[in-house]
């Protein structure tokens, strides 16, 4: 274990420096934050250290995570500095960023994908990867122009899924769309346009549902992508849903189609 | 129209006021924030005052407000500092808050009712809240120990739907089940140990649904008021769901299941 006791180490400058996405991707690198997020880590994921307070030194028994990587030691003042949440837990780990097959991914037999265009709010973006792990769908793909997956808010509301699925970021979609095409998934959007309630698809049968911005919905550019616009049913009067209940009903429309009788 | 340039007129001390739940609750008033969520305002709703921003008095026909309350004009700076948002929009309404009938709800032929308990993160609740009004649930119910439905940061995520669906707060969960047991209502809660999947409850009928907190779940107490314990499926690796995504599961498969076929 490295004792740490002054902000002018390296090791606080890196973590500092890993607060921001372009330090992140130089270095390939992220942070994952508390114990319940550090749990989730499956264990042939790369970590490159630990960083721990004083107070949690203390408290608990650090053999398990000195066996997986260097265990740093920071003062109480030191940790909560480096951490981006409030109450911080005591514990971090410095991650690898992990670089998924997205081949392998269209290869599968029925995929089962979500795609989104210009996600902006990390809270949205972290519960759409969450729900999209419960569901089981095999990958996300996020569309250039979205919210960083790394962002320490995007990881928070993934509650440790994206350990479980693939996500891509910088997504051309255009490009992807033609994969998509030569494999023969179809790919479907909520829209106001749309004409079809989700339960008439066959989802059963390989599909990817694209949803878009909080704000803005859909591009066209996007939309013209698809293979067909499905209408989420609102019998009530709120004109639309928040992006990640939306993601949520269509997803879950796949769950349910795939239950064992 | 009222012109006001002071920070020690009345209505500028008055509407800093509405921003904590005590004067609130003994005014039986609420803020409402911004032109798209004014638009959502019904006709016959009481709406005491709208207050506005200079800039917006400049740009803005005034006339189809003052037909309904007073205007007050503030300096562009008094405006900014007793709004909530940071980039406010120039416009806000002043709302007396509504005594819906929760009888009158409980005596529909087969009503479609959300039970929430404590649910503690605004965002949550406002979404929930919007998804209810999607659905055309009949109301919500909000346990004691919820955040407050009139925090700016719930009304902001409702968008406008607590004006579509009855909200009840401060709810005895133990008080309202029983009333929901004289009318047959059955109450269901997605749980941990249930082993039903909403799928097959007889959701065209009478049905209620009880969420928990956000971190906690439901309490013992409360998750024996319920008739079924329902499980979401959950095929891949995430162990539980968001609130809202929670809630949007369940409450879609009312629609769903209530569709014309």
């Amino acid at each position: 274990m490295k004792r740490i006791e002054s902000r002018d180490n390296k090791w606080i400058k890196r973590l500092n420096g890993l607060k921001i996405k372009k330090n992140r991707d130089k270095e390939g690198l992220f942070i994952a934050e508390g114990l319940r997020f550090i749990r989730e880590i499956p264990k042939n994921w790369e970590v490159l250290a630990y960083a721990v307070s004083n107070a949690f030194a203390a408290e608990n028994d650090l053999s398990l995570y000195e066996e997986k990587a260097e265990v740093l030691c920071l003062t109480d003042a030191l940790f909560a500095a480096v951490c981006d949440t409030e109450n911080p837990q005591g514990i971090l780990a410095v991650c690898k960023k992990l670089d998924w097959d997205a081949d392998a991914v269209l290869a599968k037999k029925t995929p089962f994908l979500l795609l989104a265009e210009e996600l902006n709010d990390p809270g949205n973006l972290g519960t759409v990867i969450r729900t999209a792990d419960a569901c089981g769908a095999d990958a996300v793909f996020l569309s250039k122009g979205s919210v960083d997956l790394y962002n320490p808010k995007v990881l928070r509301a993934t509650m440790g899924s994206l350990f479980h699925v693939p996500v891509f970021q910088n997504i051309d979609l255009h490009a992807l769309s033609e994969k998509m095409q030569a494999k023969q998934i179809p790919l479907y959007a909520a829209h106001l346009k749309g004409n079809r309630y989700p339960y008439a698809l066959p989802l059963q049968d390989a599909c990817a549902f694209l949803i878009g911005n909080e704000a803005r919905g859909l591009s066209e550019d996007a939309a013209a992508l698809c293979d067909a616009w499905v209408k989420i049913p609102m019998p009530g009067q709120a004109e639309s849903l928040n992006a990640s209940v939306a993601a949520g009903v269509l997803l879950y429309e796949v769950v349910r189609q795939r239950l064992p009788k």
